[in-house]
């Protein structure tokens, strides 16, 4: 999808350290379990869950220019196939399929082929509003803030919530081509 | 180590579903200081991370037995072998070394050869005192009671506090060999 060669996501993924799945899903279970006990608001943990993983992906992208040699794309087209197909089966395992671009070339979905996250989750009755994996939301938004794209990260289709796929909705806001915040002291 | 073939920490990590490391790694690191924020008191820290281990412990066990083949082990040792060569491998990628056993052979160590929990971390100053990798413990726990061993699981060395290893304290308080907790239910 980029130009200089880019590894693919499987080619990725099957050289970076892994752990098991399982323990990442009872592990972020773990998480929204605590947020839910202390934040009682379930619109706080929504926002609490896109904070943690805005600050996991102002991180990560560096793990993730290391290994993949994606270099910058061209256009937000590009950079939305390369978070679907390089970026989320690198860290997660799995791909997504990218629909509804709008005419501008600004907006986009990404549709989740498989969401580790849920795994074994069941929503109660009084979870109702929550977004469950807004951290993956959160992390897009950051990682892509680290290479100059403010972005809008929204779920507007989740399974947890009744609907028929994990769809999240990618909203290029501003993009700011001379800044590299990418900082060698992190 | 266990009898009937049981598959080796390396063949089962090849096959199970797997993320990438550092994103387990930070998505920890977002609980542990979520904890410190909401919980002040790092003793408290300590203790929830201890709970939400023991927690996800008694649902790995479950995954932990359907997919390693191992099946009772005889006594004490062989279920400390089994975490350090073929538990930890399986769902970290790590291996630990037993040692230190005690005469009665209820007490030993697991000395960790690689903690993927600690990457990128170092504690301030404001963090004396708390155990980082108390999740590991509680999981540890939470399995072995599963299994009908009711065990107390301590750090005893604690890179991160200064020590020159990582170094896990197990001692099993009580065995009951008949109960088999184990439910099909989950």
């Amino acid at each position: 999808m980029a130009p200089l060669a880019p590894r693919t996501g499987d080619a990725v993924f099957a050289n970076v350290e892994r752990v098991n799945a399982e323990l990442f899903t009872l592990t972020y279970g773990a998480i929204v379990r605590q947020l839910l006990t202390d934040l009682e608001e379930v619109e706080e943990v929504n926002k609490q869950l896109d904070q943690m993983g805005y600050n996991i992906g102002i991180r990560l992208i560096d793990e993730f220019l290391a290994k993949s040699n994606v270099s910058r794309c061209v256009d937000f087209k590009e950079t939305a196939d390369v978070i679907a197909k390089v970026g989320l089966k690198m860290f997660l395992g799995v791909t997504a399929s990218v629909t509804n671009w709008d005419v501008d070339g600004t907006s986009c979905s990404l549709v989740l082929e498989d969401n580790p996250l849920v795994d074994f989750v069941e929503l109660p009755d009084t979870c109702q509003g929550l977004y469950y994996c807004n951290i993956l939301s959160g992390v897009i938004r950051g990682a892509l803030e680290m290479v100059s794209m403010k972005t809008e990260v929204t779920w507007v289709r989740d399974m947890l919530r009744g609907d028929d796929a994990y769809e999240l909705r990618l909203k290029l806001l501003k993009q700011v081509p001379e800044e590299y915040p990418y900082k060698d002291d992190e």
